[in-house]
């Protein structure tokens, strides 16, 4: 255990920052803007890793792996794509102690790396879907970095597909966003809102780009991932055409859609409080620490610590022990409380005689007893299920508190660090653009979420709170990271 | 299915690289050097990552992930790590448009990030030892490229441990070589020789480099693996020092340990043949495939197709159905040949009557009748373990054929084209160096396996067979990958 963490009242900022180096997720490292994610953070990437993975092979999709470097004339090959990355890429000019004869852009994503090798894969409807996915590392130069929300270099998956028809690339789209939106609420307990990107805030190259976007403890909004629709922008920068059903010839449909580990630091403003770390326990490595009281017959505390972990073992949760006499229980119960392990499991002689130990939960600090009999496993189970729960709820619950709709511009402008903003928007980039420049707020989700779209009537005509002009539906406004 | 393979016989070379790209294992990409890891081929990357990380995580790993970019001034850090690596290095020189004030180096290997990290990170003895494990792609600028076994980007593993004595780092280095044998015999099937490097073939930067050596089907060696004890070299060039459990002060010991997508290569030229893939069943996605034979009642057939796959799948063997009738048995039977599967299951009508299906060896293309009973999923399981030590037994058998002791020099040059010669050598790096010039040989490995040692009498003092001086034992030459 480290530094003291600043409370988030004092300065949210800080406490991330203090918080993800207390409990060594990641640090900064010697290169400008790229991170070091440690083993503690690391465990957590590959926990969300398999589940994700998992679901994208449920869905057909299966995994590949392209190159790192994209010559700079692929990148130039669709207009609107190398207008919004080309500014924020590194680049080689020099391999093998020889300057290079074309710069290679190392990838900031991999559509024209990658399109370029499906030209030559793709002949006919028959070769149809291609339904691929990479984990890979990505680099993009950012000014202002944040660990895991903002760094130069990071790791993420992309999918990209390759489809028949419209149709089916957006059903395509459809499909990993809502992947995206199971992953993010069963597994994460983040509780996100589905729906599509304006114009402006929509990837470099697409014809239609879906999110999920979510709310941090400060109010501010969190992209958690994105699903694009690219037409045939792609193909056509990459002369991709196959031979139709009905014998015709026509340009291939395309989507790509990724998440990063941008979803460790969502996952820590979410949940985690002035102690540390809080994880839910899907994507806990361990899910119960066994803490033994060190007194009296301590050869039997010890052995029953470890009995009880070698259950929950057996179970399929992962228990651990510590005991060690170097630290203090208090030292322990401080030490697992900033990891974030989501149950502690108290044990002295007294309990033992008892029959029974406590179980301290990391969501609420509520105690529990729980016997010490067959139960054990099956009480700690629901335990679990239920911080993961609450977890959710929690974070549901707040963000409903701190989503408002406004008629006015006033009303905004005095509302706008307080969460997400229902208000009618014309539907122009200007309208758009002038209300980030006067109050930093983006158009974070335009959302189809029949439940949200009922509540706030979001599919009603109106009137737009900056413009005046017509609106055709509400929006979601936001400060976001 | 694609083009035809050329046979290994009338061009090996040849051979490889058909195979490799009709199987449709990866292919080069428009970016010079690089591959493209189809989803056949990096399947096969997936299946050896996972047993290859719950090994490493047994003996204590975690796994972690440092940056891409190397500042310049780092790797020069390290005299011999430098010379080793630099030249092939791609540099960059620009990022978000503006030119660097430090170039930086895709990493090509990772000890000099990491441990300008672990110097930040270990101040004492308690914080040691640190055993860190990294999966992760690098770059090195190779003139001549080989799809897998060598290419300009690569995807590896490398491990980075330190340590408070050299005897621990010592036992690191050799935990991890045997974890690497292991793997390679009884994951791929491929026997190795486990051993020592010579001063000039060990890593650029160690004291001392453990390799695992395999041998191909044309006699050809090729590295599995290597492991690393780098003494104090990286901890004195990035002055990483540590207190010591008596209060003294002194640098940290350091191993690092990799394999990469290389043993993909190694995996296909050790058991392929030239109908394309031999897969052993434990990296196999899928071990067996069941190819219907649509005559009669085709439903029953087909429905009996996909229980006896259900039967497998339930039974933990990965089985897959192909009860498509746009391609004939026969092009099936090609296809999946190709593809390696280690065993393909035909059934017709005429077997459901008699109650039994074929299995159909990849391996020997043996076939064997099975029973349609519950004994099936025994009978299929035994096979397959048949089938992994079968390819075992094949190669090792092949090695010992090809290894011949040499005792003379004219010897040595009318048998190097045929394998592996166990020859004594004077210790001089001008030997070496002279052998290698006049015949591409190299030495591959000083053995270190006790029944080679024995059989050999590798220990055994003589004369070097291109020197006439004194050798204190013998070693193993070969052309090399």
């Amino acid at each position: 255990m480290s530094e003291k963490i600043t409370s988030r009242q004092q300065d949210y900022s800080q406490w991330y920052i203090d918080l993800v180096r207390s409990a060594k997720l990641a640090d900064y490292s010697d290169v400008r803007g790229c991170m070091i994610i440690r083993p503690n953070g690391y465990a957590i990437w590959e926990k969300m890793q398999a589940a994700l993975d998992a679901m994208f092979k449920e869905t057909g999709h299966v995994n590949a792996y392209f190159p790192l470097f994209i010559p700079e004339s692929f990148i130039r090959k669709e207009a609107e794509h190398i207008e919004g990355f080309a500014p924020e890429c590194a680049v080689v000019t020099h391999g093998g102690g020889e300057p290079l004869s074309e710069n290679l852009y190392v990838r900031p994503t991999s559509e024209t790396i990658i399109w370029s090798s499906y030209r030559k894969w793709i002949q006919s409807y028959r070769d149809l879907p291609l339904l691929i996915n990479q984990w890979a590392n990505v680099v993009r130069w950012e000014m202002r970095t944040r660990l895991f929300l903002r760094t130069s270099e990071f790791l993420w998956q992309e999918g990209h597909t390759a489809h028949a028809t419209s149709t089916e690339a957006e059903e395509e789209v459809l499909r990993m966003i809502r992947v995206y939106k199971t992953f993010a609420e069963e597994y994460m307990a983040l509780p996100v809102i589905m729906g599509r990107k304006s114009e402006s805030e929509k990837f470099a190259g697409a014809v239609e780009t879906w999110c999920i976007e979510a709310m941090m403890q400060d109010t501010k909004a969190l992209q958690a991932g994105t699903s694009h629709n690219l037409g045939q922008n792609f193909a056509k920068a990459f002369d991709c055409k196959f031979q139709t059903r009905d014998g015709g010839l026509d340009y291939v449909w395309a989507t790509s859609w990724g998440v990063s580990t941008r979803l460790i630091g969502a996952l820590i403003m979410a949940h985690s409080d002035d102690k540390g770390l809080v994880l839910p326990p899907k994507l806990a490595t361990r899910q119960v620490v066994i803490v033994p009281i060190l007194r009296g017959d301590k050869e039997a505390v010890v052995a029953k610590a470890h009995s009880i972990a070698e259950q929950l073992n057996q179970a399929g949760i992962g228990a651990m022990v510590d005991d060690s006499d170097q630290n203090s229980p208090g030292w322990k119960f401080a030490e697992y409380e900033l990891q974030g392990i989501p149950v502690r499991i108290e044990i002295g002689p007294r309990d033992i005689k008892n029959n029974i130990c406590i179980a301290a939960r990391r969501d609420n600090a509520e105690k529990v007893q729980i016997p010490l009999d067959n139960s054990l496993t099956d009480t700690v189970s629901d335990l679990l299920r239920d911080i993961q729960e609450n977890l959710f709820d929690r974070a549901l619950a707040f963000r409903e508190e701190h989503t408002m709709e406004v008629s006015t511009y006033d009303d905004f402008k005095s509302n706008i660090d307080n969460g997400f903003l229902v208000a009618h928007w014309d539907g122009t980039e200007e309208t758009e653009a002038k209300i980030q420049e006067e109050t930093k707020a983006t158009i974070r989700v335009i959302p189809e979420e029949p439940e949200l779209i009922e509540r706030y009537g979001m599919k009603d005509p109106g009137t737009c709170i900056y413009s005046g002009k017509p609106s055709v539906g509400k929006v979601i406004f936001a400060k976001a990271y």
